[in-house]
This record gives C-alpha cells, structure tokens and sequence, in this order.
C-alpha cells in the first residue's frame, strides 16, 4: 500500500468524547450501520459539529458473516468491515455514543433527541440512520420460544443448530442466505416458502443447491409453533391445497424480511405504508433540516454499498442546510 | 479475516471473455468507474448475462492519489481501488471490453449499443455509468498549450512541475486537492478562485493551510494563457475591480470541475440543463431499459460510495426490469 504524506496525518490513535447535553450540535445522527458511519465520516471532514447515537455498531452487518458484494472487498467478515467503518469514524473526534437508545424526536427548529434514558441532544439537524429490525411471522409460539428454538440471525444462532432439523422460513436472499449457513452444520434444512420458487440471488440458489440436506416446501406458510421447554413441532398449512400438517423441528428460523425502526419519528416526518421514512434523491425527509439515509428509508434496495451511499448524500445534504441557514 | 468456505469458491483466478456481437445480452454495462464496475458485479451475482465496456477501468477514481472517503478503508490510493473494484468483478466470467468507446446508442426495444470501432453490441437493458470528464475554461491559449503547460490531472501530472510556479484554478475540492498535491513538490502554488472564498472541505483547506507556499488570489478569473513552446503567462482579472493583469507561470491546473460524459445519449433519455441524465431514485431514466448511476447522472454529489451505491441500484433495477418482461 502506497502510504504518502497524506495520510501519515491519520495514524494517529482512535478518540472520541461522551455526547454533550449542553449542546447545541450541527448534525446529530441516529444509528450506527454503513448509512449512519458514512454519515459521520462525510460530516466530520465538512468540519460540522457531529454526535453520533449508534444502539449497536455495525446494525445488521455486524450479524453478517460473509460479505461478497461490498466493493473493495471480495470477500470480508461482517464484523471486520463494522470495525473498518469505526475505526474510520472514530479517527476523528466525534461525540459518541454506543448504546444509547432514542424514545422520540422533537422538531421545534432545533431538533431534540429524547434518549430512552432521559438526556435530550440538541441539534441544528439530524440524520436518521436507524435501520431495521426482524421481521416477526406473528403466528402462536413465536414470542413465547424465542431463544428456544425460535431464531432470527443464522450468523448468530446457527452453530446451536449442529446435528438438528431445522427449518428456515423465508425464501429471498436472507433466507437461503440463512439455509445456506445451517446446512453447513445442521442435519437437515426445511427451507418453507409461500411463493412457488426462491426469491434469492441465482448465485445464492446455486449455492444452496449444492448442499444435499436441504428440502424446500413451496407454497407454505407457518401457522403455529408448538414446543414445551423448547420448540418440538410446527404447523404448516399449503396454501394451494388448503392443507394443514406438522413437522416435528429442533428450531425455526424466522427469515421474512424487516421492519424499519421508525416509531420514534412517526409524527415528525412522513412514512410510507411500510412504515419507511419518505425521501427524494438528496435524503431530504419531508420536514426541513432532517435527513435519512440506509434500510430504515423508501430507498428500494437495502445493501451496505447502497446504504453507505446514501449516508454520504445524506451528509452532504445536511451540511448544505445547514450553509444556506446560517 | 475469517475465510470460511463461503468464499473459498471465489479464490479462482480471474477471466473475462471478449464482447460477443452476436448475441442479445441482459444487461450492457457503459463505464468502468465506480457505478459501472458495481453494477457489473450486482448484475453478475444476480445471474444476468453481461457484457461491460470501460473506455478505461476505474473512471476518474484511477485519477485520484489519496482516498479517505471510500469506507472500509482509511486511506487508499485511486489506482489500488480501482483494482480491488475490478478483481472483485473479473473473478466472475463476464465479457469485457476495456478501451471501448461508445459512439451511440439506439433504442428499438432491444437496445443498440454501437462502439466508435464499427461494433455493434446488443441487449435487453442497459447501464449508463459514462462518468465525466475536466472541464475546460473555455480561453484563448488552453486548447493549445494542453500538454505544455495546460493540466487538468493533478495527480497524473503534479511531478512534472516540482520546483516550478503553477497556478491551480479552482477553490473546491477538486482545485484544493490539486493544490495540495502541488505543494508538495512546485516552488509556489497560486490559487485563482472566482468567488470570495474556497469552497472546498475544511480538512482539505486546512491541510492546504499548512503549506507556505501557496497564495490565493479570490474574485479572479482566468482570461488567456499566453506562451510560446510552453505556457509563459496568463491574463487574469479581478471580477470586482474589473482591472486585468498578467501572471508570469510554468503551468495551470484547470480544476473548475467536470462535464458528463452524456452526448452519445442524447436524444434517447432525457438530460438536465448540465448535462447530467435524469434519473429517479431508482436509477431509472426516461427510457424504458435504460439505468444510468454515478457522476453522468443528476444525482446531486459526486463521491465514489456515491457511485457505487448508485451502479448497485441500477444492477438491481435493471434486473427487476428485466424480470418483469419476462
């Protein structure tokens, strides 16, 4: 790697301050994947005064294994590119804070940032980066077994699944993505899906393929998970023949896609039916000096590159506004 | 790094067939730049049939010395990404054109792709991701003494004029960054900005700062570059006095930003009052099957994740597209 003078300036060592309530910041953004880290890195550079509230570095890459669509990288473990998007961040000295949770945000001009405990930030503008969460399949059994046989993240769970029958629901990317790592160590893999054919990238479908453990029920949604101390069995229903059955499982996991974390702002910007934060090609939402950016907004696809993308737009944005209001 | 054996398929070597005129492709990707190469490898990773043209691989990042902005890396130099970008997309089997040049485009539902070597490239959609390219002050004298004096690539052509005096016009961060790389090596640096003050970020403006040998000159404009083998001096005025003067130089970087590479599509998607292809969130254009992503279209920054991001959107949507006409 050609090191030169310009970047000798950034070998120094990672720091960052705890968020300041006594402040009034110019860019305060919520949520630590790819859209809210960029963010914090394009609006660092512009020289803004910037918090960053990330409830979990790295969102949902960090519970991804292997990544293969990041450029840059043709193959990089999720956690590691959480830890360079960081280690990016936190080179400068930005306001940090790990953990904190938002309850709601207030537009009042300034914006307020209600944590869930109790410091209200205050900002000129805000970024809202806050991503997404598991979907539920919402049927009898799943709250009650979660963490019994009841799971949502392969990369997380799957290694308790070695040797058992275990079930995925779902199959678009995250599913056969899921099928795919519990084939790996699992006996046997039930891949349900309600469509008639997998939804998943060709290269995806290809891969799971290849394994002979896996079975697919087409046309098949979960109506009922039953268990005791753990999950034993599962209703499903064919939704062509109208015909109920049970399989008896180790685990299901729950692979239905995801729903954006935007409670905290329904009332203060307007969302779609999906409950996605509305925004045009700049990341503007539709109330002034708030911007969005990554999975929790309409933007159609959600990928880390996309996401990062749209993080630096939504920077960019927001340190216009905050020119043009000055 | 975690190599499990999800990527250990991907450890072969890298291969490109060449572009087959015979045959109708899914996806015809135009550009080698951040947007194109990402598209390629979204498209690719779908299971589409591609074939992309890159008048040169990498676009303008090949350009660029020092990246700090391309998250997953601190810092990186433009040729290095650029080669990552193109490894991670010639480890799938596409067909690949770089050098090609496109002359124009027709579009009789299958789109027609037709090459300034006589070629003629055929598809069901296609990737628009032309990039840009200098823009040129437009003076007596720059045509001329282009390549004696006259420069637009800092990168490529800064060592040239170690111990000289150059001019840097430009006060963004195109003109700051040539001036910095500049800096480092010429005997002085005078930077000619229209406006009353430099508009570029302020870590680069800093870091520019902390030279001694470059001045600025605000309110200024270039009027004629003056020479005889090899650029002598150049006639500047000040906009707000209106008084003209002479500066006696070695060279002049021309950094007053770029113009989109758009003209072989003009007439078949619409373009904005720049040039730039209009596109909606979704890498659409005006025209059914046409994409563009990245700096030729009207998404309003420039920035590598930017592109990037944009040619993943449009890999995605052409593929939706193509899906539904099926």
């Amino acid at each position: 790697m050609d090191f030169n003078l310009t970047s000798l300036s950034f070998l120094n060592e990672s720091k960052f301050n705890s968020i300041d309530t006594s402040k009034v910041y110019d860019i305060v953004i919520i949520g630590g994947g790819p859209a809210g880290l960029t963010a914090a890195v394009y609006a660092m550079r512009k020289g803004a005064s910037v918090a960053l509230i990330a409830k979990h570095a790295g969102g949902q890459v960090a519970e991804t294994s292997g990544i293969e669509n990041y450029m840059g990288y043709r193959y990089i473990n999720g956690l590691e590119l959480v830890d360079k998007f960081k280690d990016q961040v936190l080179h400068f000295t930005i306001d940090y804070d790990e953990g904190g949770e938002v309850e709601a945000i207030e537009d009042e001009g300034i914006k307020k940032v209600l944590l869930k405990d109790g410091r209200i930030i205050k900002s000129k503008s805000l970024i809202i980066a806050s991503g997404k969460r598991w979907r539920k399949l919402g049927v009898k059994g799943e709250d009650e077994f979660i963490g019994k046989g009841v799971a949502y993240c392969s990369i997380c769970d799957a290694p308790f699944f070695a040797g058992k029958k275990v079930v995925v629901v779902g199959g678009g990317n995250s599913g056969v993505e899921a099928a795919i790592d519990l084939a790996k160590v699992a006996k046997e893999v039930i891949v349900i899906q309600n469509l008639d054919k997998l939804t998943a990238d060709k290269i995806l479908i290809d891969k799971l393929n290849s394994f002979t453990n896996v079975n697919f029920l087409y046309k098949t949604v979960v109506r009922e998970i039953i268990g005791d101390s753990f999950v034993k069995t599962i209703l499903i229903e064919n939704t062509e023949l109208l015909q109920k059955s049970e399989i008896d499982v180790d685990g299901i996991f729950i692979e239905i896609g995801l729903v954006p974390n935007s409670d905290f702002v329904r009332g203060v910007v307007e969302l779609n039916s999906n409950g996605e934060i509305i925004v045009d090609c700049s990341c503007s939402t539709s109330a002034r000096g708030i911007f969005a950016a990554g999975d929790v907004t309409s933007v159609p696809f959600k990928q880390i590159i996309i996401a990062a993308g749209e993080g630096a737009k939504a920077a960019l944005s927001a340190w216009e506004y905050l020119l043009n209001e000055e």
